[in-house]
């Protein structure tokens, strides 16, 4: 299984590098497929980061999350993948990222992923 | 009384085991008997949990959490067994449930549970 | 398949027979199993009726929905079916039954019945 | 079994009286006592009416309704009879009430009753 | 007791007076005083109408309004005087007001009246 | 451009086909796409009908609907396709569709489209 | 006083226009300037219509409306000119717009206006 | 003024005494008198507890709290009176109690006790 | 300016002085004058603290918030004048007043003061 | 590109400064433009501050934020400068903007600034 490329991620430049400062991003329109079931699963991204010289541009991280459209990745990792492809694009100070899907089953899941990892702190 | 078996419950393998994140996962739909009175209680399970090698597989804990459907149980023995089978069958780095069961007579209660022991950190 | 018998229902007499008046009653803790997969389904139930000699009693009315807890049916038959008993066991002047089940597979479902015939007025 | 009187209820001359217009109250703290059980039934009680030539002194109803506090009465009666005392004492051109109940048993109640009755409209 | 004086209310010209159309006005800042305790009352007043020839100007509503801050008056007079005064002030095809009071001692009333008289309809 | 094919459409037969009665089906996972700039477009769909003969098998309307998920389609088009497929597939006595798509540039829009035809009645 | 050009509205051919349907479109972001303080004013346009030929391409629609945010008008002003522009432009068997403005004041205003002349029906 | 018996509180034994673990109830149908007044007060009692061997009888409970509908207390005495009843009773390790009243004189008020003392942590 | 009297204010013994406890208290009807548009402004106080030896009593609370009615006074002067007087009329062992006044030309702020100085801390 | 002049921001004398007390101004008609689609930004701004010797005064604060309203801005920047217009106007002992801003392309975003620097405490 190939995995979206981070490639389609551009960023520009922070315009206050010297400020330790936060960007939420809340991405409610995600959508990906069950490998298993081949059914679509949907759900809204929370991306918050601190960021060092990078900054996230907001159409090209549009652009990237569609990529997972048509593709199939369960909860778990697409979370973790987006995690790291955001931060190698933006080597931000510190970026978290909530994933939390619509219920199947009855059940509803939410991933929150962090880097540096928590526990190193 | 027998306890519903958490042979039930099937695990996979932690996709980023190096990474310390969290997995919520909201069950609303949870129902059992009062031992007392025999009528049915109603409920919502919030499991919240830091993977260590293994993630709980999501239809495998519908389907053991469905055995409580006609199994007496106290609300604060039901609680402690879900975890005590959850931590068993996964194993992980931190997990909590909270339970919010409907009102009865004009009360409602939730019990909350963590593992490892609140009290030891 | 057996339908969960209406003799279970009882009533009690219309303290105000002679005023043309509304009860409303919400069940939030309905549940049932699909008669397909074997999976439990869950729902609320809005009974409002204006009764004539008889008004139907509460805890009678509890056990009766109970009745259904491990029995399996259609969204459509099941709500019909109970509207059927409800008119049967206390003929009110109007009756009108909404049954909102929770999402299955992202899509959720409320079937609204009335008697008599909403067409017939 | 007695019932409150309604001599307690002072009304005041309508300052209005040739204007066709509403009045609505809501009494969110109404409590009685179930005559079966013994147990205290919560409610909130909503009375609108067109008042004719007298209006509903608030603090009065306030006390014709804290006579219900220890009168164990059905939900069905209680309203009736309160509707009945209000437009004894008012004689409005028209009345509502609409007794909302705390649940019980996993099922909540509320009556409606209305004057004249809305069957000779 | 003196009424204040309707005086204030200002009009502009309807700049569509041929077309039927609603202005729905709310104010939730109005405060006056309760005659018999001589205690402040507080509503929120949601005023509507379909102009023909004058709007009311909302500068001069708002001072009109805040005639009543120290005035004393109950809240079927209050909220009946203000329609007088705007029907005389705009002589609009229609209005509504609804007067949205605070509550006192538990409880808590909305006073609605309309000009033509709504049983003249 | 190729319309999705309303041969996935299932139906069974309604159980109580003498009552006159209405289904809801809420839909929130709706997703197409834009056919000017390729983008993803999503909504909820709200399906309102009172079956006469035939009830929409609910597994195949989420398959159905998911063959809009790589499809090219307007908003009132998508709407419009949809009740006609609905009322081809299943003849219903009456059905209404609302399609509720989430904000573009600011702007949000809500199709609504029943049959028969609202003018009609 | 110049108006803002309704030339800026485009429309597209109605893909259905046998069907009596209707489109609501709610336009959040909206801003003018008040002609007498000129400080700006917000508000939230929803646009109702049932189209005959046309529909209203919504990309010129958000460019009609911001032409008025340098723009001097009174609430009741801006909402008739709309609608009147909306209406040259699309000729809809019926439109209404309801304009919410944010408070000014501790007041709030909605404006809500119909084509044809609601007192013509 | 005598006090409410604690002698009506019930315990069971903790069934998980060895792990450290919260229980919240809510009872939002808490009444007493104002020793002033005469007049009843309404709140909503939340009671949390790490259990020690013990766990408080819901039923038991609820005969408790009803002891105070007919007896006067301040707010501030009720729950403080409470929590050293239910302290006696059970003996936790940790306790805490916010009583929420409804408002009085347009003013409402929340007690928050806790054992053992806030300030001896 | 002369600024209300604390006098006003009067005070109960504490029932538990040996308990460190919280008593919240919210008054959403306070309104005073603005000094240089001799406007009402509006707010609500939530006034939490930790009694020592006294506790307000809530009725004089009222008449004294009473006092501001017809006063002059900047948003920031106001909280911190009404905290100094409760401060100096109970003497507790800590005290927070949060002032939340409704929105002036789009804009609302809030005043957050705390006794002891929280910079003390 | 030029900047908004922070000259138009005054201030008045802080009434309490000995005391360490907090500020939150809520200003939810924040509008600005996209410097590279030329389109209107719209969000709601929310300062907190603790003040030093000065307060900002809040209409010079509401004219200073109508500046960006035909100015070319990315949300970091506007939201840094705004940071740093008001901290060299007002020289508080702590500052944080919260700016919020409407959805585009489905997509939210929010910048969260502080001074001093979070990362220096």
């Amino acid at each position: 299984m190939t995995v979206p490329s981070q490639n389609i991620l551009e960023t520009f430049e922070n315009p206050f590098p010297k400020r330790t400062y936060t960007i939420d991003t809340v991405c409610p329109e995600f959508t990906s497929m069950c490998p298993v079931t081949g059914q679509p699963d949907f759900g809204t991204l929370t991306i918050s980061y601190i960021p060092d010289q990078k900054c996230v541009e907001l159409k090209s991280l549009k652009l990237y999350l569609q990529e997972y459209r048509n593709h199939g990745a369960f909860y778990e990792q697409v979370t973790n993948l987006i995690l790291d492809a955001l931060v190698a694009a933006t080597q931000p100070r510190w970026m978290k990222i909530e994933a939390a899907f619509t219920p199947r089953g009855g059940i509803r899941t939410t991933v929150i992923v962090e880097h540096p990892d928590a526990a190193t702190e």
